[in-house]
């Protein structure tokens, strides 16, 4: 016993001193600031001027890429409602990578503004095609949210977990998670506020539903009513006004469906149900003829879904039907492709 | 353009009606009730004879595999500060996936006991090897959560999501975030309760450290510690009784270390930092040797930390120091593997 006692003691007489190797700082591709090709940097220059001529004008930005930018588009209705009277400034670019950010920050971005809130979701594009490791990608938001930090000192960060995508589970959306369970540690509750809306783009059975992200990346209208309802309270809060609120649409219920046909308007019976953005119900013809809704999605008064149909002569039609809900009357235009043309009629409704 | 209207008008009348096909109910091994080979009937039916000599008596289950098994191991201290005035029971079977709980729940682990919060943490074994995809565990865990709501319908789940395993990013945590964005829509606020606590199992940097999860799969001691002061608000507020207040162990600042030594009590100087569940530190040897503490954990009075050398003649040598804080005293224990054989000493230390 007595040799082993020896033995522990010695380490401490025989040791050298250990010294703390330092953490290298990273050196990656999705750190260093970089540009792009195409329409970028034209886009990146309209940013600049649009900053230049709001200078104190501005109270809200959104720090993105393709599904920031799409607040111009299917977001528009949205964004109209949420955001219009906030002095807001869209900073998305489609297919930016955290590096073309980081570029865009240096660069005249946000100069001279001192917005409340910057409202942060990127990274997805960083992702897939083994582009970036899950640390990567963690590293170019983090550098993100300290430049945002160090230039805008006084502006508070939203950063939002990374979206999923993709229709089912799949390996992308595994490492988009390993990235959102370390940056929510960014969350300081102070100048950072970290949340993770994500869960709220899939079904229970974890497939994310057309009617809010047609092709499982981007948002559809409802989609981005979505983001914008689960963001609101804490957007609110940071700075400090009142929550938006957009009154539920009364969709639930019978309505009369119409359609003009060759030989006049063709009234037929429609079901509608809302759950949350999404949806349901049917359209019936006759007796033995009925559409089920497809992809339903709404967003206060802008409703869309998808109906489906085997052809007589083979092949499926889609027929996308889009309306805007005024009081108890939905007026709206059909969208098909045939036969390689477009055919688009309208349509109306009224409540029973 | 008539010829249009015409061909959208047709679908209209040429369509037969659409079928809503049923999901159907999953049929894999993650969901189909299931025993195991080994001791695992032997603890099963230990689990049947305390539900029968407690009837009445239990107000508090963890559900789960060797994590939640592990409470009477690592988890042992911890478990006596939080759950043992609770009439707690630990229904963990080490090894046990979401089959081999439902086959439990279904023969006597839940008979005639009325608890009033079951915490369930599941699922983590049924990942990796390709076992069960993600959308299969999510089935086993919404069949666990079903069976609990049925059989004890007054009891609230606090479901939790599947914790991180792996040092480092893998597509095995990637497997089990997918699984967690959807089983936390199963929390209704009510009877259902979701908690995700993983984050603080992880550093900044994506990895695990060793001072919580010494095999990056199961807990030390502080690891437990972190984990039951994650959920002790939400605990408290389902069980309607007071949140544990463990007070924070004051080992902050400069420490004289004491250990025996061929001639006598050997004296040193020793620097601990807490941060959390963990300790940093170092322990000065004269002028020109330091040990740098790693892997250091605490969880109330409970230390633990570690010290690496190489050894003059080659290789490496470990020592695992224990201790128990008493006021501004700690006393315990260092265990070194070394030339095959287990050394073992005490140590000490007082603060200046």
């Amino acid at each position: 016993m007595m040799t082993h006692i020896l033995t522990l003691w010695g380490f401490l007489l025989s040791a050298t001193s250990i010294c703390v190797v330092a953490a290298a700082a990273p050196d990656h591709s999705a750190v260093k600031p970089s540009t792009r090709e195409g329409g970028w940097m034209k886009r990146h220059e309209q940013f600049n001027q649009k900053v230049k001529a709001n200078q104190g004008n501005i109270d809200l930005i959104f720090v993105g890429d393709s599904i920031t930018q799409g607040w111009e588009g299917q977001g528009k209705d949205v964004w109209e409602k949420y955001y219009s009277h906030r002095k807001p400034l869209n900073l998305g670019i489609g297919g930016d990578r955290t590096q073309h950010v980081l570029w865009r920050l240096d660069n005249g971005n946000i100069e001279g503004i001192q917005p409340k809130v910057a409202v942060v979701m990127i990274g997805t594009n960083n992702s897939g095609n083994d582009r970036n490791s899950a640390g990567e990608i963690v590293d170019g938001i983090k550098a993100i949210v300290s430049k945002l930090r160090r230039k805008l000192p006084e502006t508070k960060v939203l950063l939002l977990a990374v979206f999923p995508r993709g229709e089912v589970f799949n390996d992308q959306r595994g490492n988009i998670l390993q990235v959102n369970q370390v940056i929510r540690k960014l969350h300081d509750g102070e100048h950072v506020h970290f949340l993770d809306i994500g869960y709220r783009f899939i079904d229970k059975d974890g497939t994310i539903p057309r009617a809010i992200m047609p092709d499982f990346l981007h948002f559809s209208t409802p989609g981005y009513g979505v983001w914008a309802k689960a963001i609101e309270n804490k957007l609110s809060s940071l700075l400090g006004d009142s929550p938006v609120n957009v009154p539920n649409a009364r969709i639930n219920g019978a309505w009369t469906f119409s359609i003009g046909g060759p030989n006049g308007q063709v009234d037929s019976s429609m079901k509608l149900k809302k759950n949350g953005a999404r949806v349901y119900g049917n359209i019936a013809m006759g007796e033995d003829r009925e559409f089920e809704l497809l992809n339903g999605g709404i967003f206060a008064n802008h409703i869309e879904f998808t109906i489906r149909r085997n052809r007589p002569q083979g092949g499926e039609a889609i027929y996308r039907f889009t309306g805007s809900l005024e009081g108890e009357r939905i007026e709206g235009e059909i969208t098909a492709e045939m036969d390689g043309g477009k055919i688009t009629q309208e349509w109306s409704a009224t409540k029973n």
